[in-house]
Order: structure tokens, then sequence, then C-alpha cells
């Protein structure tokens, strides 16, 4: 792509300024509107070193008002952030729903610089390719704006600069021997980037090559897109879409065939004797494993979901029970806070993620997304059957960074839990435990109950399949959860 | 104060099981009340490696539902925690109101192991203690309830824990030389945890010294501890608290005098020539300095405050249009949000201290506590009456790092505000900037002069003192404010 560049063409003085000053004026009033139909927008910044990217975004975020404007710097990955998925610290950092935010280089370094420098094999800058797609198909398909410039100039034009920054004794540490080496193998550079450039070059996420040698030139250009594929999201905006007809299957994964949670026995029981010794037993095995878990740098994501009063806190607290607290995490999920709703809704666990070597438990997960948003239609009917592709991918990032990923449905029928949500009632020390949406919920029984064979039946993937908890009887499912977690670290390492 | 534990106390068998069963009962149901008096608990734990802090730590919490509690290890600092103050990284791991932290190490071990193994100068000891002590007093003051424990044991006991755990394969792992030479030097270390104790046993933030040869005794003691103080912070939640008279003078810092707002002059003003050719020379100088500051590590922290329509928006647009945006943050501060609301208040600030070499510039500031929430009553008296000297004691933590920090009041006469004011309604583009809001703080006028003299007369510290910005001409007060922030940079080169 980048040989179809001309790096030739040149800005008319004259017209140039006043354009300049047009586009300025522009893109200062357009925010408003951003913040208004609450569209967020992502503008990141690849290209050349020298080629002017802190100019550019130095000079573009002047237009825009602070309060609604921030620019991260993707530095080298720290400690945390290495402990983590590649794309953690940018999906850490999306903006608010009416927010913008520019990034100077970004997600597209792991493919660029990083492949020619790191020397990546083929098959991981294909899988890193495909996931940054994903990343960003997530993105603009919950509305987010991804605008991507890539600041174009010549092996010739960037030495030129190179020798202008180094002559200039303000200047001269900016230019390191790294650069210069670039410079030199400047080919290798180019033919990483129009790969790069080619590859992700989606009708969503388009990228917009951007002849650099003219800075006044280059900057028009950055202008003038900036404020039409604005204008373009704002307008689309407000065109409604259709909603789906049926559920949207997932495509990409193979599934794993789950019975209907009808058919799944819930009559096994378990002594006290027999479940105080396996208890024990299996404690004191998982707590080993814990620490391998730890010195082998394993994440173990464990996500619990299951019927109101089926029991998730005090099984969790059996599996918390053989952890150190310093290598696990307990999530509760409530309804999401104002910051998380004015968020992709995987952005809340993203950012939960553990470090590498850590225990996240999750009590309720993403898939609310396809129970109670789906059912209370807190998401449009879009967005909740878009989820079962959208969790799919999330987990498979997960699996392929190298994480363990549990999925425990605690399963009960509806008189146990009428049985349990009464006692909770007449018991004064858990009466907070029990609400009138408990009640309400309890209500939608069988509305809940086909939404939650949807999810078993799309979001089973063999990378991370469901399994459902017989919880009847409480013991019985704690039981179960614990060999099942143990059997799954086992058989990983 | 260690000498005075008594090591060979134990519990008795038959009565620990039950008295153990009882707290733990207590502790679960405690919870409800802390968060429903949102009351805001941290528990640290410090002690000798091998006391047991990890499995106190892992058994005190099963007690809590995990909604309401969070466990933090106080692993060596990374990356992102070096580059800021040493507090920075417990002040941003506070809880919320009504939520328990418990802390595997803490601030604690910069005055204790850190001590020895650096070899710390005794100044810098004391500074440490000190600001620790401001730290926790401020946390207490804010009503948070802070727990500390320290588990002791001989160095015998010690050296016989490390034996156990080298003796099984499954632990050995966790005995490091480190911790084989800590225990070598036991007494040196002794030393240091005992001053540190003996410095940090403050009223407000008591030490619990925990015998821990027995483990059943010290969870007795630590149990206990936790529950009574629990019940006592909840008990004195209840009392209320007689508003002080006058304002309390922060006494700890030497003071800059400062003029009455009624005495600025305010009318200097700069041709349009004459400005623009000081603004370029200004904003190059500055360009320059930047980069000095990105290499020499030095932070700067801005804080704008000032009339509503002072000119607050241009005046930073003319600084940061000098700064690399790799290297600088405009912080625009807006009422708080929920979850900023749950903290105390600096903690917003505390979270967005810029790092070393970087520059924060805040649109708005912590002084809003002693301007906006005084006068609406969104804090109790008590409130911001102590926020004088809490402030001065948050930018001396900033100065004592290395900080440049400048304040800015800009201002205007109350006409120039009206012209501005109607100007901005009048203004189609300009609308969105002007609010009702805005006119009813206009008519607090002389409210407002009041609490903006009085925080120029207690905050104007020599270490970072106010500078009254003449703003009513907008292009002066803009070539002012480059001056002082070049000059401030200048003379710390």
């Amino acid at each position: 792509m980048l040989d179809q560049v001309n790096l030739n063409k040149k800005a008319s003085k004259e017209q140039a300024k006043s354009e300049l000053k047009r586009l300025e004026e522009e893109l200062s009033l357009i925010q408003q509107e951003i913040k208004k139909e609450k569209l967020p927008v992502v503008i990141l910044f690849d290209g050349w070193g020298a080629a002017g990217k802190g100019s550019m975004i130095a000079d573009l975020i002047l237009n825009f008002d602070p309060r609604g404007c921030r620019v991260i710097s993707n530095a080298p990955a720290t400690d945390e952030e290495r402990r983590r998925p590649l794309l953690w610290r940018y999906w850490r950092n999306i903006p608010e729903y009416g927010q913008i935010m520019v990034l100077d280089r970004s997600w597209y370094q792991d493919i660029s610089t990083a492949r020619v420098e790191d020397g990546l094999s083929r098959e991981t800058v294909l899988q890193r390719i495909g996931d940054i797609k994903i990343f960003e198909r997530q993105l603009t398909d919950d509305g987010y704006l991804v605008l991507k410039f890539f600041l174009h100039i010549s092996k010739k034009e960037q030495k030129k600069r190179f020798d202008k920054l180094e002559g200039d004794k303000n200047t001269e540490w900016r230019v390191t021997e790294t650069d210069r080496r670039r410079n030199r193998n400047y080919e290798d550079y180019y033919r990483a980037f129009d790969e790069m450039l080619e590859y992700t070059d989606t009708p969503n996420a388009p990228w917009h090559l951007i002849p650099s040698h003219d800075r006044t030139l280059a900057k028009l250009e950055v202008y003038h897109t900036v404020l039409t594929s604005i204008r373009k999201a704002l307008a689309q905006k407000a065109v409604p879409q259709p909603a789906p007809g049926k559920v949207m299957i997932p495509q990409t994964f193979t599934l794993v065939k789950m019975p209907e949670l009808a058919d799944v026995p819930l009559d096994n029981a378990l002594g006290k004797d027999e479940y105080n010794r396996k208890l024990k037993k299996l404690q004191a095995r998982l707590s080993e494993l814990h620490n391998v878990l730890y010195r082998e740098k394993i994440p173990v994501i464990i996500g619990y979901e299951g019927w109101d009063a089926a029991g998730k806190g005090g099984n969790i607290k059996r599996v918390a029970a053989a952890l150190d607290p310093r290598g696990y995490d307990v999530h509760p999920i409530a309804s999401p806070t104002p910051s998380e709703l004015a968020h992709q809704y995987l952005w809340r666990f993203w950012t939960r993620l553990p470090k590498d070597g850590h225990v996240a438990i999750f009590d309720r997960t993403w898939y609310g997304r396809v129970m109670v948003e789906r059912l209370e239609g807190f998401c449009t009917p879009q967005a909740w059957h878009r989820a079962y592709q959208e969790i799919n991918e999330f987990e498979r990032v997960l699996t392929e960074w190298g994480a363990i990923v549990l999925k425990f449905w605690l399963h009960i029928d509806q008189d146990e839990q009428l049985r349990r949500f009464t006692d909770r009632q007449n018991t004064p020390s858990k009466q907070w435990k029990i609400t009138d949406e408990d009640w309400r919920n309890r209500e939608k029984w069988p509305l809940y109950e086909e939404a939650v064979n949807d999810m078993l039946r799309y979001t089973s993937t063999d990378f991370a399949p469901w399994h459902i908890i017989q919880s009847q009887d409480k013991k019985y499912g704690r039981i179960q959860a614990l060999e099942l977690i143990i059997s799954a670290i086992e058989s990983r390492l």
C-alpha cells in the first residue's frame, strides 16, 4: 500500500493557511457533538520515526477541550503490562463514550517494529493480526470510531531529519542508535509496515496513509480525515439498525455439545463425613497446585454463574480457602458503575484480568450480557446476539495467552430455590442476602432458562467449555467444582 | 516495644475452638454494619518472614464477603510505582467507604527491611516516618479505621520454620537466600522493627503486636482486635463532633504573605504584537525546558484555579501548546464521580500524579475542598478547616519527591466576568461554556472572595506558593503564567 503514497505532493502556502484555520475551527466545534452523541473516538498514529507523529498530535489536540480528550503514549510495556495479554494495555485505556483518545503508537507496534526486531515467527504475527482485527471490530461494532493514520516518509527524508535533530544540541539526545539502525534497515521495516497495513486495512477501521514530507499537507490531510470521519460516524448513529431475526450463531469456533438444563440430574448428594474428607484432601491438593501455577506463571480464570441462591458464595469460599491470598482475587460483579457503562461491556473484565501466575475468580461474569442484559433490555438485541461470538473471541485470547479458563453454571431447581429464599427471609443474619430483585428474577425463571440454554449452546468452546455444577446439594457442588479445577490444572501441567 | 511481647503464651485447645467459632461468626456479621455505616477499614499485616502473615490473611478474609473486601499484596514496587512518590501506590489503593482492605506488607516495609537493606540515612528514615504518620492521620481524620498488626516470632522460631518449609519439596522454593540472610541478621532487623513500631505507634493508628509462635493464639488475638476496633469505630461514628469556632490555621509550614484579592492590580495589559512576540519566545523556551525536565526526570505539577470565565482554558492551552504531548496531561477536575466521593478527597489527585519527568496540569484542583465544598456545604466544617493543613502536607510530599509545584489563581473583577458571561451567552459556539451554575456562583462572589483569601493566606507555603495571575487582560495573564513556569523550572535547574 505504501507505494501508492505520493510523497512529492506539496500544499500551496496561500491556500493552506486559510484552509487550516477553517478546519481547526470545525474540529473545536465538533467535540460538543461527539460528547452529546456519546461517540467514542480512537485516533491512532503510527509511522516512521521522525515522520512527525509527536508534533502532529500536539497540534491536533490543541483543537480539543482536554475535558474530553486524552493522549496515550505507548512506550515499551511496563512490568504490569508484560504480565497480561498483549492487548490488555490497550483495552485498559479505551475511551469512554463521548471521549476522544489519541494514541502515539498503538497495538500496531507489536506487529511492525517488534516483528522485525524480535524476529517473531510468521505464525505469531498472523495470530496478533487476527487478535487486533477482532479488537478493532469489537470496538467499532460497539459504536467506536477507530481512525488509523500512518505517517509516511522516505528513507532519505528520515535520514535528513535525524541529521537535523542531531545537529541541534537541544534535540540531539532524541536520536538514538536504534533510530539510526532503523534508518539503515529502512527496507526491512518498509516490508513489515506494508504487510501490516495491507492485512489490517478493514472496512470498519481503514488505514489513512499520510504523505508526510510536507508537514502542512500532512496536517491538512489528517484534520480533514478526522473531520469527515467523525461527521460520518455521527450521521450513522442516527440510522437505526434492524434487529436480527434469530440468534446469530457464532461460527468460528468448535463448540462442545451441552445438555439442556432440564436434562441435568440434580439428585447427587454427599454425606457430611465423606464431604469433609474429600474437601480436606482436594483443598490440600489445590493449595499445592497454586504454588506450581505461581512458579510456572500460569494464570487461571474461573467464572461463576448460576441461579440466585445456587450457592456461588459458599462454593467460591471453599475454593478460595485453598489459595494463598497473595495469588488470587475474587471479583464480585455487580451492576456496572457509570464509568463501566460508558465503555464496551468487556472492558470491565479486561481491566480485571489476573497477572500471569495468579488466579481470578469472577462471582458473576461477562455472561451477564447474554442473560440479565438480554432479558432486561439493558442492551440492544444486536448487542447480545453479537456477544456470543465476542465472548468466545475474548476467551480465545485468554487461552492463547496461556490462561486456564473455567466456567461454572451452578444449577438447582425451582423448588430448591424457593426453599433457600424462604430460609434467607426467615433468618435474621441472612436477610441482607435476599432482595425484591431476587423474587422478581425468580418469576422470570423460564426466560432465564432459555437464555442459559442458549449461552451453554453457543459459548461452550473446546478451549473454554462450560461445566454444570450440581448444586442442589451444596456439598456435592463444592466437591465437583474443586475436582474440575484440579483436573484442569493437572491436565495442563 | 517488641521486648514486651510474651512469646511463650499458648492458647488452651479446648477453649480456643469455640472462641474462634464465635469470633468468626461475629466477623462475618459485622461486615454488613461496616457497609451500612460506610466505615472504611484498612487492616495491615507486617512482621517477620514466616511469622504467618499469609495464612493469617487467608483465614481472616474467609470471614468476609469478597464484595466488600480486597487483599493487596505489596510486592516490590513496579516501574510505574517507582516513578511516583513512595506513598503513591498505597494511596492509590485505599478502600472505598464501607470496604475492607487487607494489606500483606505495607508502607512499613519502606522503613524496616528497606532501611536495613538499602542503608537509608537517618534523615530519610525520619522523613518517611513523618510522611507515614501524616498519611495515616489524614485517613483516620477522614473516618478510616487503620488497624496495624505486627506478627512477632523469635530468631530461633523463624529458623525452625524456614527449615521446615525447606524440608518439604512443595514449599522449599519459598525459602530464599534473602530469607536466610535476614534470619542470620535477625538482630539488625529487630532494632529496625522496634524503632519503627515505637515511632509510629500513634493514638489514631496504634500497633497491635501479636505473639505468633502459637498460631491459634495469634489468630484469636487478631480476630478479637479486629472486632473490638471495628465496634469502637462504629460507635464513634454515631458521636457528632463539634464544629470548630474559627479557621484552624495550619501551623507546621512557613507561609508566604499574600495580598488580599481586592488589592491586586488588574490594569496590566499587552498589545497584540508584543503579546505574539513574547508568546512565541516563551513557548520556544518552555519547549526546550520540557526536554530537559524529561531527561532530568523532574515532575511538574501546575494547578489552575480562578473565577469562572477568568480564562483558565485559554491560558492552559498556551502552556500546553509548548509541550510534547508524550510528556504532559491536562486533568480537568469536574464534580467527583461516585467512586471519587467514596474516598478521602485527596485520593482523586493522588491517582492523577504525573510520572517523574512529566507535567500534569490541573484545570481546577484539590483546592475545591476549601472553596466550592466549603461554600456549598459538600463537606463538614471540620473537614474544610482541616484541609488547609492536609493540602500543605500533600504539596510538601510532592516537593520533597522532587516536583515543581505551581499554583495559579486567575483573577478578574466582577464587571469583567459579567462581560464575558454575556459574551458567551450571545455567541452560539460558546453557549455550552456557560451554565446556570455559573450565574449562581456569581451571586456568591463575596463569599468566594473570602474563601479565596483564606486559601491564599493559609496555603501559600515557601515550597508551593500561590501566584495571582492578572487575567483581566487574557494576553497579559498568559504571558505571566508562562514566565512564572519558566522561571520556576530555570531556578530548579
